[in-house]
Parts: structure tokens; sequence; C-alpha cells
């Protein structure tokens, strides 16, 4: 990818709409009868798309190196994800819906169980209920507004987890995690790996000694480990850099988040893929990028559930008709990485990749799977790349040098 | 590509002699029939050479990105053109047969028309005849030999346009058009955009100021227009920095310019396709690289000609056998972009590429098209490794590290 400042240069804005349909997780290796998900999947329609498309594989960030879900999206968004890494304490904050500034440090807790003798017994706290989870983080708030200058936020999450976002002047990255990671420990403190975090590791640790105060009643939610410090990293937005005005579709919290932080317009949705889908018809004379994100293919992934990872994406399936009669100028069908059943978890095997427009070179596949794509006109490329590939496409980007 | 301090410490000069025939532009995308130019041709030759070589696709830029000419032809040439910008000045100066020294500043002029009441009702002075042109040129550049000590040296182009290079010391770049794009304005003087520029805005200001006094009594073209002030870009020859000895064929004054800018020996040659082989031919003992560049299937691309654009690169087919009796060492038959006859532009679609040299891993592609280079032994690669790649083949390149 070229740099930001060119690519802001060469972009246009214009009437021409944008779809990039992620499903998170897709790519597979071949486990069950030799194949993959998608080699095994009924999905006609994909493979018609496939057929009357570009195809290829796109590296989420570098050949061999497996993401997360953070990198892997800022990719996919046209965002250098080696210049732009996101602490896991933002992707948890934005994963429950938190507004962040340039001045939060966000972290991820759990609620633990603090033993009379000070050990920790128990580091998701029986997973209480979400609503419990909800009242004490309540108590905790009306309990901890501040800490010295600095403004506490705490939001609830689902069972045990919660997101606590520190906000002031001054506060620094480089924290160690506040959490022993095995039961049978003290509580641990977070300690500062760099001289300038060393402020800002007292103010945690003060919260995390005054939440236990607070939560002395509450067993077996009596103590909190904070985990995943970091700062809101201050990415330049879709709009400021490629002159988009874009919208993000998932049921998630996580990709909502992500997608605001490089500026995407959150849309109200339900749980299905149905519903997705019918978001994206009902909204599509607003914008001009639409990502549309189907989490269920990873998370059966991640489960190593072969079956019905083949499942959601034939139910996938059935809607491109439907996107397809939106007439978009520009869609991508694609995975932010791979999560083969066989693994159970992200692998950094490329990304089957489908590009229709009217100005492709179509190419022979007539598949939409790994193997097929792996043949594409494409080739196989850097998926920080497929932004201006897409923009190119809808006639977004004007001529580089004369 | 490595960057420039390995390639000079990489290259030695060896008697092999290297041909990189650039047919501008060739790149295509199915229309007509749905197929592309090169689908659609008669060439023999050239499919019969594919099938004795290796095969790819390149990237001028970068995915996505559609490259003018100037950036195109310096990754062709091997200089990274994102390291060497060229300004529309310059490659107007080399357009029309300008030489250019490091103390010059360039720009394009046009001839416009000012109302009594001074403002600019016409932006092309009713496009008036390249003989007037010529004419009011020569009256000008009588009148305006210098600003200061400043040299003027202005050369007509084509009907309202014309380049003027203003040669002395401390000339900086970075200054706003002298143009206000619009009718209905008044004369627009460059403004500095950075503070070194600001002598030098003068020096134009008062160059408009007195062309327009010079101008007065020639009405509709009674003053100027100035854009695209740029500098001498300054850059190492392909002898420094490869240890090559290049020649440059070409009927157009842009490319043996940009050729010039790297160093090459521009032959003198006529203006059809056959002399510029008759030229590679004479001229083939003489050099060890030689750059032979056909225009028309870029300009019948631009013009949307596709049966036009068919026949150019049939001609083309004609001479490969004459090009092969030379017995050159290495043979690469690309484009420098794409200019689909569909989109009436260049395009950022990557080139089909074929490289002919005996130590290559010759592939099954036996056509020399879009979409069987894509499935060439080469891959999908940047343009700017050409020149290493024709330089290993030629094995003018050592060893790497010990």
């Amino acid at each position: 990818m070229v740099n930001e400042d060119i690519m802001k240069s060469l972009a246009i804005r214009t009437e021409s709409k944008i779809i990039l349909l992620v499903a998170d997780g897709i790519g597979d290796i071949p486990s069950k009868n030799n194949k993959t998900v998608l080699e095994t999947a009924l999905i006609p329609n994909l493979d018609k798309l496939a057929s009357q498309a570009v195809c290829g594989l796109t590296d989420p960030i570098s050949c061999g190196i497996t993401p997360g879900s953070g990198p892997a999206h800022l990719s996919l968004f046209g965002y250098d994800p080696l210049k732009y890494q996101i602490g896991r304490g933002v992707l948890e904050a934005l994963g429950v819906g938190m507004e962040l500034t340039p001045f939060d440090l966000a972290c991820r807790g759990n609620f633990a169980t603090l033993s009379e003798e000070g050990i920790i017994t128990d580091r998701r706290a029986g997973r209480i209920a979400t609503t419990l989870n909800e009242k004490i983080c309540k108590i905790m708030q009306d309990k901890i507004k501040r800490i010295g200058e600095v403004e506490v936020i705490i939001t609830p999450g689902k069972e045990h987890r919660f997101v606590v976002v520190f906000r002031g002047k001054h506060l620094e990255e480089g924290l160690s995690d506040a959490d022993p990671q095995v039961v049978g420990r003290e509580i641990k403190y977070a300690q500062p790996l760099q001289p300038g975090a060393k402020k800002t590791a007292e103010i945690i640790n003060e919260f995390i000694r005054k939440a236990t105060e607070v939560l002395k009643e509450h067993y077996p939610a009596n103590t909190v480990l904070l985990r995943g410090f970091a700062k809101h990293p201050g990415l330049p937005t879709m709009n400021e850099l490629f002159k988009l005005t874009p919208a993000a579709i998932a049921t998630y919290p996580m990709y909502n988040g992500l997608a605001k932080l490089v500026g995407m317009e959150i849309l109200k949705t339900g749980e299905s893929i149905k519903e997705e889908f019918e978001t994206l018809k009902e909204n599509f004379e607003k914008y001009d990028f639409f990502y549309l994100h189907i989490k269920k293919t990873d998370s059966y992934g991640e489960d190593g559930k072969f079956e019905e990872k083949v499942k959601i994406i034939e139910e996938v399936d059935k809607f491109i008709p439907e996107v397809l009669n939106l007439k978009p100028d520009v869609l991508v069908v694609t995975g932010d990485h791979s999560t083969p059943a066989i693994l159970k978890g992200h692998s950094w095997h490329p990304n089957p990749f489908i590009l229709f427009s009217p100005y492709v070179r179509v190419d022979e596949v007539d598949k939409f799977s790994e193997k097929a794509c792996a043949q594409g006109g494409l080739g196989r490329f850097l998926a920080v790349d497929v932004l201006p590939l897409m923009m190119a496409n809808a006639l977004k980007l004007k001529k580089f040098g004369a």
C-alpha cells in the first residue's frame, strides 16, 4: 500500500458504492474428508459470484503471521497493521460500546474470588450472571469516580467481565497485567514496563485496592483482575484518509468498536445474519462503504465445529443474490484471517478473496474456496491493499503522478 | 527491490544485452466479445515467445494505484516511483523535447484570454493554432530573456500550450498554480507553499506580468496561465546505479525525456514502429540495454479505440522474430501500465509480462494475455523489480552477501 499522504491525495468522493463482506475466520485447511469448510459447503451463489469476478488470496499481515481480530480488521480497512497496533484494553472497551478519547487508558477486568487468606481462588468469580455483574459494576462506579485527578469509568460486560477506562492527562501505556494468570496466588499489581508508566501504575493499583475494599461484601466477586492496559490509538478516520462515508454492520461489539476506531458509523442491527443483510438493504442509500461482518464462521472455527461453520457460510450464501440486487459498484467477499476448525484458533493461512466489479479481469475461478482462489487472477497480495483495490474499482482514486 | 546502494554494489558490467520492449498501456480489461485487446489480437510471435519464456503480472506502483506515465516508466527503469516523484512541469518540458539541468524549474503554460476588465474569459485562448502559438512564443521569448538573474526559456507546444523553464540558482519547488482554474476570475499569481519558495514565486509572477504586457496586442492570446512548477528531480543515472550503457528508442518526446532523466542515450529514429525496430538493429552493438517504446497502444486505449489498439500490437508482433535474431540475452515484453479501451484512460490493472532468457523456468503460459500471464511462473510482482530481474537474467548481478 502506498503511504497515507498519497492515498489522501488520490482519493475522491463519488456516488459509487462498495460492500466489504467479511466472513470472519472463513479460511480453513483441509480436514474432514480432506476438504475445507468452503470445499464442503453448498454455496452456489458464492461460487457463481467467484465465476463472474476476479479472485485471489490475501495475507492479513505478512506471510506466516497469525493475526488477532484487531490487526486483521485494520488491514482490511486500509490501515497498516504494523504501524497502528491496538491494545487489548482498547478492543475490549470498544467491545462493550464505550467511546474513547485521546486521554483514555483502557483495560479489561475480571471479577475474581479472593479467599480470606488473600489468595485468588477463582479468576472468573464463578462466572457470575451478567445481571449481577451490572449491579456490582454500578456499586463500584458509585464509590470510585476518580483516583486523584484521573476519572474512572467502569462498564460491565458479560458474566465476570468488565472494562475500566482511566481518563486523565499523562496516562501512559507500558504496564504489566495486574493478573496472576493462575489461581493460588495473591493479588498482582500492575508494574511499569517503562519509566514513564510509573505514575499510571500507581493510579491503577490504587484502583485495585479501592475496588477490593468496595467489593468486600460481594463474594465470590470480591476482587478484580485487570489486563491489557492500552491507550486509544488515534487513527485517522476513513473519511479523512479515503474520503469515504463508511458504515458498519456487525453483531458483536468488538467489531463495531473496531469500525468506530476508523470512523465508521455503526448501524443498529439484530443478532441474526438475516437481520444484518436487512440492515444493509435499509441503509444502502445513505453510505458509500459498507462493512458487513459475519461472526459465527470464526466462532465455530474456534470451537472446532466444522459442520456448524459449513452451515453458517451456507446461510450467508443465500443472501448473495439480495446483495447483488442492490447493484453495488464493488463487492468483496473474504475473511479477515483463517480459523481452521482443526486448529481451533486463528491461523496464518491467507484468505480466499472475491472482487466483483464491472472493471475486473474475470478469471477462470468458478468456486469460492482456498484452492480455487489460489489460482485467481489477483494472485496473492496483502490485505492492506484490499481497500485501495476496492477504491480503484469503484473509480474513487485519481492517477498517481503525471 | 533492494535499495540503491545494494544494487550499486551488486551490479557488474558485462557484454550481455537486455531489451525492454514496452507496449505502452497494453494491459486491458475484457470488453469487446468479453475479450481484451491481447486476447483478440493475432499475435503468433508474442504467443510463441510467451510459451518459451516465463510470464507474470506486474503492478506499476502498488496494488490499486493508477500511475501516470512518469512513475510507471521510472518503475520499469528500476527507480522507486514513490521516492522519485516527477512534477508535471518537468514532464511537459521533456515532452516538448527540452533539455533540463539541475538549475531548472519547469512549468506548463496556457495562453488565455483576458477581458478589458481584467477577467479571464477563456483559459485556452480559443485553442489558437499551433503555428500562431509558435509565433507568439517567439515574440515573448525575444522580449523576455531574463527575470533578474534567472534565464527564461519558452518552448511552444500544441494549440494553446507551451512550456517555460526558469534557469537559475536557488529556484525552489512548492508553489501554487498561477491559474484560477475557472473563467470569470482575475489573473491568479503563484503563491509560495513553503517559505523557501517566496523568491521563486516573485520571479514567476514578474514573468506573468511581463508576458501579459508583451501579449497586450495579441488577443485572444493576451495572457498566460502557469501550472505544475517542478524542478529537475536529479536522478542518479542507470550507469551509476546499474552499470548499464542504456539507449532509448521512442517516437514521443516525453518518453525520450523520461529516458534522458535516467541517463539513457536517445537514439534518433523515425515515426513508425518499423523504424523503431530498424533503429534497434542498427545500434544493437553499441549499448547493453535498450528501451524500445511503442506509444500507440496507449493512445488508442485512451481514445477508446479497441480495434486500432489490436492492430498496433499485431504490428509489433511481426517484428518479434527480428528482435530474436539479434540474440539478446534478455528480452522483456510488457506494458508500463494498463489503458483499457473501455476506461479510455490509464488504470490500476497489472501489466502482462514476458521474460525471455536462457535462464528462466519456462512455464505453461503459451499466450501473451492478461489472463494467461496471471498463471505465469513469476506470479504477480512490482514493476520496480523488473530491472533487477532483467539484470539477474543477463548475469549482471553479483551475489548478495557471502
